[in-house]
């Protein structure tokens, strides 16, 4: 049925998200994800040189599905502050929706990504990034006054974990989460404007 | 050796707590924590009319000691800035430390109190209700503009999350921290003094 000539890097990571989500990513093995490419293991290894590589590769897609699409957002041509707005509103409600659609999924997801340390720090330096993106272009347009961006970044998405961060996915169902986040991102925008006082 | 007709809720909470360290939420019984004090369990029902109860109880306690030493420097004669610095840093050192000199019970304590949601629920605003007090504080000084205090409250509390929610407690002993909290709480208290621009 497979054609393994054709056996691509995005046809293991397919197979690998198909065998995390059957068996959970304590059980998960490579031989499972080359028996359901009907290929042998060495196939696979060709592609991924170890378990390790193979689940920060599964870890790094899953993660780019929620960073990649906020780029628009984050160079929008929208003035800063709604940009801001959109921007978390986006991240924190493609996360919830993740949650809430296939928790299990999103369960053995948030497990894969925590053993792969250096793939959820890139990731949230990624965030992060895009992020100084709008605080800088915020300051350049004389919306904003910080010193810092890239602080600024860092300190916008930490402010906002509990809307987004998996950690706290059983308080997502709570009531009122919408409102929360409307008064964070307010309270948080304010601070952007301010003048520093040092 | 135990003194039954001395037998106080106090000594019950105590009681329970060791048995929690030993035994962990799931398997703790209440037939356990009388064995402990050398009584009957129909003497622990006595103070306490259900398992349940007895756990709402402990979990209450523990949350006791997060908050109350904070009320102190709720109510303190600082400038609300300063103030609201102080308690989110002691907020977070409080749980931080907890976490690090026994993180098995504190990790007890932390499911325990998951299960305990009114518990919580109302644990959390009492913390959100000691920063209303300072951020009402900061309005009538007229260090703060703000419209609604118990919003900036909750708001606040929220926004610190990474730094004291028990959920985040696997990244507290990563380098920065402090500078992290330190940049999140300079961006909210600039957030504060600013005037609404509704």
């Amino acid at each position: 049925m497979s054609d393994t000539t054709a056996l691509s890097a995005g046809r293991i990571l397919d197979a690998a998200e198909e065998v995390l989500r059957r068996y959970g990513p304590a059980k998960a093995t490579v031989l499972d994800v080359a028996r359901a490419l009907g290929v042998s293991h060495g196939s696979v290894y060709r592609h991924f040189a170890s378990k390790a590589a193979l689940r920060e590769a599964v870890a790094e897609r899953w993660l780019a599905r929620v960073s990649t699409p906020l780029v628009e957002v984050a160079t929008s041509t929208e003035p800063a502050a709604q940009r801001l707005r959109r921007w978390l509103a986006e991240l924190s409600g493609t996360k919830r929706r993740m949650a809430r659609e296939d928790p299990e999924l999103f369960a053995n997801f948030h497990q894969l990504a925590e053993v792969s340390e250096g793939v959820v720090a890139n990731h949230l330096e990624v965030l992060a990034g895009q992020l100084s993106v709008i605080v800088a272009d915020g300051v350049a347009a004389g919306e904003f006054t910080v010193s810092d961006p890239a602080v600024a970044g860092r300190a916008l998405l930490q402010a906002t974990a509990r809307f987004h961060h998996p950690a706290h996915r059983a308080e997502w169902s709570e009531p009122g989460l919408d409102d929360d986040l409307a008064a964070v991102v307010a309270l948080l925008i304010d601070g952007l404007r301010t003048r520093p006082t040092g």
